[in-house]
């Protein structure tokens, strides 16, 4: 239904049409994708020549730090989500697309998507990364992961339905099965769900069926290394283990996943009967490898330049979960927030510098400042620059750091309420099933 | 997957069975459907000597009232809606169930749904209304209303989708098209949809685009009658009308609607070309009439009688938006929240009396305390028994109003967070398309 057409005029109120061919009023500068990276991009040139033109196929920025407490409805999707849009409307640089990005010509600097195609003078891709099965594509569909509102949604439904159908089931091998979870991966992600989802069987729910007791849930957390939460300490490591265990969740490492169904788990000779499971392991980065037929590592992050550019194509640049780069200190950079914005931000500064002819900043530097993860009520993991924190201590910190980065008084404001009123009452607030 | 079977044993914890056939230890009233009357009439009889069930297809209760705000953005689900079980979980005699009730035999009393089959000594039906189209279910496809969650999710995405897609159509009658909203019926709902409407495209979204101006979209609201609001005096009516145009709105009354599809609406002999077109017209009962083969109304409410139990049957009893009954001061009843809980109130009173072998309460009586409808930001029309309001002060007392009827302290605090902060900033927080 929508025209697709390539121009070079200035934005009109008239008109779809950017700028005119030829003309080149400004060099555009397309940054595809709207997490925290092309935000950060997007929002560096704000003083630059240039025109910054955002494409996403979703309308919103997503916190994906909280995207669990949206998979077990302690918050709203739209306290962790944001409209691009909204983000963006006082740079009057910067115009928003809602579209899917098909392909990128690299010779003739183009652009492909659904709806329109777009001629670039700079590229930033900032597509994040998705879900990975260790090809075993077919686990997806029982087991989902958690990078999207949907999939939060479609987690927060599984869990809620299988307690309903636990209380209308007669037969007692299934109401076990029903209430039986299964988280898998240890790193954050795995460690909050299984946290929350504890709580929620032993503490939200506690009062509400008659037929079945949720706190006899079993929550199973599987990490296939031979500890979790991998990226801390060994001492934080040993404590969230046991902070789950004391809130009854059954934490298994060096276990192996080799099967997943509708109805169970497969640990080699191991099989737990489980209606939900929940993949927070693997990861694999979006096909901008693909897109940019550029080299890529195993994970299919694109191995970028130490200015984050693409080998060969200067003008192109990828950053975040997307890109695979080692440090000016020689560490490799982490698939995190903080980095995906370090990256933004620096690849902003590089576009600027070489549009106004100035030298640009030297290598990418990433500045690592710490690693969090909650576990439950009262319980967090923090390990920084000088010190860690665990316990009530680290939870608040962890809290506090989170309300922080939220974009924008009011998702703050709600979150804050919603934390605290689950926190005196233990109820969840946004239990639906839709 | 669910093994379906009636018993009638004390609730436990290893089985779905309720209590065994021929024990009868306590009478079991089923209520199905959880809206305002179903609730009322389980809260009702908290402490009768009874058994309740109450049967939902969805696992939360939704005030309808404010579903037109969700629809607009201004609101998340979760902050209208609430789960039925943690609404219920402290009256020890009531069970929640999530199933869809599919018949009802009413010789042997029993109850089927789509997971079990359950005897009743009581029944109450407490399903409410959905959309009618006038024999046109083909409108129902494009021109979505507004009754569940899921209802106001979809227009939500419809609206908002609509200004993304004109921001990139280079067509200029497409781009009037998805620019322009027709929203059908001039009630309360009708009223709040266009007005919401017209303040996201001429407040929210007014810095937000670069190719389209969002103020320059049409809003029309088509009434069949001569006069919007025709529930309140005619001078309300005036008032709300000169409110929406200056809103910008276009108000067309005595205006029947002939066609709709997805590009326009036929109004006879004129056209206006749309792709967002909302229904708030007609209304039709659930299926309970043909449910249980009873006398019913042309919208398909069941004529019951004055002790709203269903003429043949005393033990089955009709409420809400389902039931068709004059008030014993001889005022029909309206389809509106404030009735439906007094059903529900009413017939918890008379079921517990029989219960306990006292004399029922006298034949219902409906007390009408006003009609309410907001228009936009700080105008609104309240209609009580000895005064009206308009304008800031109806906008007020409106808003207390709705946050006084709503559950639980957490939903009160955020919709009245959001409230002040869309007031001071003309944003919306929940502007998601997912």
């Amino acid at each position: 239904m929508i025209a697709s057409e390539d121009g070079r005029q200035p934005a009109a109120h008239t008109s779809g049409r950017i700028s005119a061919p030829g003309q080149r009023p400004t060099p555009r500068v397309i940054i595809v994708g709207a997490g925290f990276g092309g935000l950060e991009a997007a929002k560096a040139l704000a003083d630059a020549p240039v025109e910054v033109v955002v494409i996403d196929e979703k309308n919103h920025h997503c916190f994906q730090p909280l995207l669990y407490q949206v998979a077990t409805a302690a918050l709203s999707p739209a306290d962790v989500a944001w409209p691009i849009r909204s983000i963006l409307r006082h740079q009057q640089n910067a115009r928003v697309m809602l579209a899917s990005v098909t392909a990128v010509e690299k010779a003739n600097r183009h652009v492909h998507t659904d709806r329109i195609v777009l001629s670039f003078d700079y590229l930033v891709i900032a597509t994040g990364a998705t879900h990975f099965y260790f090809g075993h594509d077919e686990w997806g569909r029982v087991a989902p992961g958690l990078k999207r509102i949907e999939d939060a949604t479609h987690i927060r439904r599984k869990i809620l339905l299988a307690f309903e159908r636990a209380e209308l089931a007669n037969d007692a091998n299934l109401r076990r099965q029903l209430m039986t979870f299964v988280v898998i991966g240890g790193g954050p992600t795995g460690v909050e769900m299984a946290g929350a989802i504890a709580e929620i069987a032993r503490q939200t729910l506690r009062a509400d069926f008659r037929a079945i007791d949720p706190a006899e849930s079993r929550i199973v957390l599987v990490e296939a290394g031979p500890r979790i939460l991998p990226a801390f300490q060994e001492r934080l490591s040993e404590y969230a283990t046991a902070t789950l265990s004391s809130m009854g969740v059954q934490v298994l490492t060096s276990a192996r996943v080799t099967g997943v169904d509708g109805s169970g788990v497969q640990l080699g000779n191991e099989r737990i009967e489980s209606c939900t499971c929940i993949w927070a392991a693997g990861v694999a980065a979006s096909p901008a490898g693909r897109w940019l037929d550029a080299p890529c590592d195993r994970s299919g992050r694109v191995n970028v330049l130490p200015d984050l550019s693409v080998p060969g194509t200067p003008e192109i640049f990828v950053i975040g979960d997307t890109a695979a780069i080692v440090s000016a200190d020689g560490r490799p950079v982490p698939g995190i927030a903080p980095a995906a914005k370090q990256m933004g931000r620096y690849v902003g500064r590089v576009i600027a510098a070489r549009v106004q002819g100035r030298a640009p900043p030297g290598p990418f530097r990433y500045r690592h400042y710490g690693d969090l993860a909650t576990i439950g009520r009262r319980a967090a993991v923090v390990k920084l620059d000088h010190f860690s924190l665990t316990g009530f201590v680290g939870w608040l910190f962890w809290s506090i750091a989170h309300i922080y980065f939220l974009i924008g008084v009011r998702n703050r404001l709600v979150v804050a309420i919603n934390w605290l009123w689950n926190y005196l009452t233990f109820q969840r607030g946004a239990r639906l099933i839709t």
